[in-house]
C-alpha cells in the first residue's frame, strides 16, 4: 500500500480497517500525518494451553468465573510451527520454546533449540526489536525465566542452540556431562556473536527484566571484564532487587536480574508436594486389576516462601511500561513472559503453574489499564506451545467397575477455594521432566485486536501482524 | 425487549446488533414482520478438543494447512459446566457426554450420566427441541453414535441415566454383570416416560438418523409391538441403508438406524492398530532408565472397509437439511454430532478420531453450503468436553540423555500424508478406555455467529444463545 492518497481515501480505508485485517500504521505513514505512538505489549504464557488455562480458571475463579483472559474480547488459535534441523525438512509437530519464540519474534519457522536462526543454514532472522530500534522505537523484554532463556533471547539475540547463555557455555554445552549442544561457531572469535547474554547487553534494547543474573557474572569473551559490566558500559543501569526498580533513572536503559536462574514461583502445593505416582498394594503389584491402589492426599496449593524475595511479574510489567512510555512519541515493543507456567508443568507441580497464571493475569491487568490512557495499545496474549499437564476426572468414569483403576503417571488432587476436587495428571513420559504437546495455543486480544487477527493463525504471523500494526 | 416500537428504531436496533449481542428474533416477532425462517445448525464433535483437532489438522491438511474449522469466522471457548449428584452440589470438573449435553439443550448444570433432568432431584429440564417444536419449528438430531447415546438423547428427552437407552435396559442396568444403574422411576408404570428410544420416537423430532438399532427391537414397555413400530404408528418412516435414505419421502417423518450401535468409522490405524505400549527390553524391566524401550512401529491410517456400509454423517445431514427445511417458513433446529472422535480417543485409536473430524468438517461443508442459501441460518460447531488423546514429540525433548524416555501409557507413532512423524500419547489410565479431560473447549460460528456470541462463554450459554436466535 504504498500509493500516495487523499486523507478522504485514508479515512473511509481506516474505517473499513476495523472490519478487515489492517496495515494502517503504514498508511498512517504514508499519508504524511502526525504519527501517534503505536505501542504492542505481547504476553506469552509459556506452556499455557487450554489445559492449563482451566485449572487455573477452576482454582483461582471458581468453575463458573472468569479470568482476565476470559474477558478479552478477541480470541483466536494459533497452529505451532517447527521445522526440521535441515534445510527444506518436514514438518516438525511438536514445538520448544526457542523455535517457537523464533516464530513470533522474527515470522520464520525453525528447528527446535534454535534462537532465530534457520534451520540447517544457521542464518540470522531479523527479530522485531531489530525492526522497532531501527525506526525509533523502544523496545523491552521481561520474564519470570532467566532473561537469556529461549522465550525472551529470541526477541533479541541469534544464536544456533538455545543453552549457549553466557560466555562459559558456549563450547561443547553439556548437562551433568552429558553433551546437549555447541556454539562454537557463535563465538567472536570464529566471526560470531557471542552468547546470549553478551548479545542481549548489546542489542538495542531499552528495559530487560527477570531472573539469571548467573550469566552475566562470566567474563565477557575478548574483554577483562564480566557481562554485567559490559551492560553498564552500554549505558544500562542494573538493579536486583524490588526496591532498586522502584527507584531506577527513568531516562537510563534498565537490566534487572532478580535471581540467579528462573525466578521463584508463587505457588506450590502443600509442603512443597507435586504430582505423585499411585502407590499400589501388595496384590495390585501382581496384577494391576488385583488389590488396591492409594492415590495421593489431596492438597491445596500455598504460597511459596522464596517468592517474596523478588519483584512480581506485574512490578516489573509496570517498570517496563513506564520506562518504554515516558517522553516517547514513537512508541515501543514490549515482550512479557509468565515462564514458568511450563517449567512448573514439566516438573508436574500444577499449583507452581497456578500461580504463573494468576502473575501474567496481573501483568495483563497492568497493560489493559496501560491501554485505557495510551488508545493505540495492541495488547496480545498466547502461549508458545501446549504442555503436558491434563485436567482429569478425580473419580475415574469407570468408577463403578470392581477394580482399581489409575493412572500410570503421576496424579495430583488439589481441594480448590470453592471446594470442588480437581485432579491433574502428568503422563507423557518416565522421567523427570515431562514433555511438551502439539495443540495449537490459544490466543487473546484487547479491543484493538479486533478486525485485525482472524480466529486461526499460524505462530509466525505474530511477527506480521505485530510489524503492521507498529507500522516496521 | 418487549416494547412496543416503529421500524425505525428497529432498524437501528438490527445495524447495532451486528456489533453487540442480539436477541433480533424476538425483535423481529416483536415488531409484527412478516418472519424469516431462521434455523440454527449445531454440530458437536464428541470429544473434540484442540489436541484432537490439530492432530486431525496435521494429518488431514498438513502442518501449515487449514481446516474448514480454521476458516470459521468466529472462534469462543467454552467453559464446561457439572455439578455433583445432589442438589446445591460443588462443581465438578471433568465432564460426561450426558450432562454436557444436557446443558447444550436445557441452559441447565447437572451431574454426569443424567439426559435433561437434575442432580438430586430428578426433574426434566425443558429442551431446545421442546420449546422449537412448540413454537412451530422443526427440529432433528443426527449422530454417528446409536440415536440413544447421551448426546443425541438430551435434545429431546428426559431420563435419570444415560444406559437406559431402550424398555430392555431399565432396571439394574448393569455391564458384563457388574451394576451401572438404574432407571425403574422413569418406567411409564411408575409415571415416568419411559426408555431414551420410546421417549425418542415419541418425542416431536421430525428426523431421527443415526446408529442404535438394536435399541429399538424390544418391545414397548406396556405394548405388544416393539420401538421401532411405536415409531411407525407415530408417523416415522423407517430407514435402515444410505439408498434408502435418499429416496425417503420428503413430508413424512424420518427415522435412520444404519447400524445396531455405535456406527463404524471412516479411518482405522493400519491392520487395525491402536496406541500400544512401549516394549522394554530385558535390562529395562529391572530399571526404567536401564537397557532400551522399542516404541511402537510407525503406521499410516487407513479405511475401515465396513465404513462403505452405513451413510456418511455429510450423507445424513444432506438429508436432515432437506426434510427440515422443504416447504418450511418456521425454520428449524438440528444437531449434528461426530460422535466418534471421543470414542475412537476412549479406545486409543487416533486414526479413528481422525476420520471422524474429517467426517464433521463434510457435515460443516453441507452447512456452510445450505447458508449460502438460507441466508438466516446460525452454524455453531464446538465439542461436548476434552479427551485423552495428546500430540506428543515423536522424538523426546530430552532425547540427549542416555537413557530411555518413553510414556508410561499407550503411544501410536503416524506418518501423515506430508511425510511428517506424528506421536499421540494416551495415558489417563491403565483401564481399557481412556478418561475424558476438563479444559474448555473450542466453539466456532459462521458469519451469522459474529456479534452474537462472545470469545469465553459457559456451556449452558449454547441453550440461551440457540432459544435466542430462533426467539423462542
Amino acid at each position: 500500500m504504498n500509493l500516495p492518497m487523499t486523507r478522504g481515501l485514508l479515512g473511509s480505508l481506516l474505517l473499513s480497517a476495523t472490519l478487515t485485517m489492517a496495515q494502517d500504521g503504514a498508511l498512517e505513514a504514508d499519508a504524511g500525518l502526525v504519527r501517534q505512538p503505536r505501542q504492542m505489549i505481547l504476553i506469552i504464557g509459556d506452556g499455557m494451553d487450554d489445559q492449563q488455562i482451566t485449572i487455573a480458571r477452576n482454582y483461582l475463579k471458581g468453575a463458573a468465573g472468569q479470568l482476565l483472559l476470559d474477558q478479552m474480547p478477541l480470541r483466536s488459535a494459533v497452529q505451532i510451527m517447527t521445522t526440521e534441523e535441515k534445510e527444506n525438512g518436514k514438518p516438525v509437530y511438536v514445538a520448544d520454546s526457542a523455535n517457537t519464540a523464533t516464530s513470533m519474534a522474527t515470522g520464520a519457522v525453525t528447528s527446535t533449540g534454535r534462537i532465530s536462526t534457520s534451520a540447517g543454514t544457521d542464518k540470522d532472522f531479523t527479530t522485531i526489536v531489530e525492526l522497532a530500534s531501527a525506526a525509533g522505537l523502544r523496545s523491552g523484554i521481561v520474564t519470570t525465566a532467566s532473561v537469556t532463556d529461549a522465550t525472551a533471547a529470541a526477541f533479541a539475540t541469534h544464536i544456533s542452540f538455545r543453552l549457549c547463555e553466557d560466555p562459559d557455555a558456549m563450547v561443547n554445552v553439556s548437562y551433568k556431562g552429558i553433551p546437549m549442544g555447541n556454539c562454537s561457531d557463535d563465538l567472536k572469535a570464529n566471526g560470531g556473536k557471542g552468547s546470549i547474554a553478551e548479545q542481549l547487553v548489546e542489542s538495542p534494547l531499552d528495559v530487560i527484566l527477570g531472573g539469571g543474573g548467573n550469566h552475566f557474572t562470566p567474563t565477557a569473551e575478548g574483554e577483562t571484564v564480566t557481562v554485567v559490566d559490559l551492560a553498564r558500559r552500554q549505558g544500562f543501569q542494573v538493579v536486583t532487587n524490588a526496591a532498586q526498580l522502584a527507584s531506577t533513572a527513568p531516562d537510563k536503559r534498565l537490566l534487572g536480574l532478580f535471581s540467579g536462574g528462573t525466578m521463584p514461583v508463587r505457588l506450590q502445593g502443600e509442603g512443597g508436594r507435586e504430582a505423585e505416582a499411585p502407590r499400589p498394594s501388595w496384590l495390585n503389584q501382581l496384577h494391576p486389576y488385583l488389590g488396591s491402589v492409594t492415590l495421593p492426599a489431596p492438597m491445596v496449593c500455598e504460597p511459596n516462601p522464596g517468592f517474596n524475595a523478588v519483584p512480581t511479574l506485574q512490578q516489573m510489567t509496570d517498570a517496563a511500561l513506564h520506562h518504554l512510555s515516558r517522553d516517547n512519541n514513537r512508541g515501543f515493543f514490549l515482550m512479557v513472559e509468565s515462564a514458568s507456567i511450563d517449567k512448573q508443568s514439566h516438573e508436574r507441580k500444577p499449583c507452581g503453574s497456578i500461580g504463573e497464571v494468576e502473575q501474567l493475569e496481573e501483568a495483563l491487568a497492568s497493560a489493559l489499564a496501560f491501554a485505557q490512557t495510551h488508545p493505540h495499545t495492541l495488547i496480545l496474549v498466547t502461549a508458545d506451545h501446549s504442555q503436558a499437564a491434563q485436567l482429569v476426572p478425580y473419580e475415574s468414569l469407570y468408577a463403578a467397575f470392581p477394580i482399581p483403576i489409575y493412572t500410570p503417571g503421576k496424579i495430583a488432587r488439589i481441594i480448590t477455594p470453592e471446594g470442588g476436587k480437581m485432579a491433574v495428571n502428568y503422563a507423557t513420559n518416565n522421567f523427570k521432566q515431562e514433555e511438551h504437546t502439539g495443540a495449537a495455543v490459544p490466543l487473546f486480544g484487547n479491543s484493538e485486536a479486533l478486525g485485525r487477527i482472524p480466529s486461526f493463525i499460524q505462530q509466525p504471523q505474530i511477527f506480521t501482524i505485530t510489524r503492521d500494526y507498529l507500522g516496521l
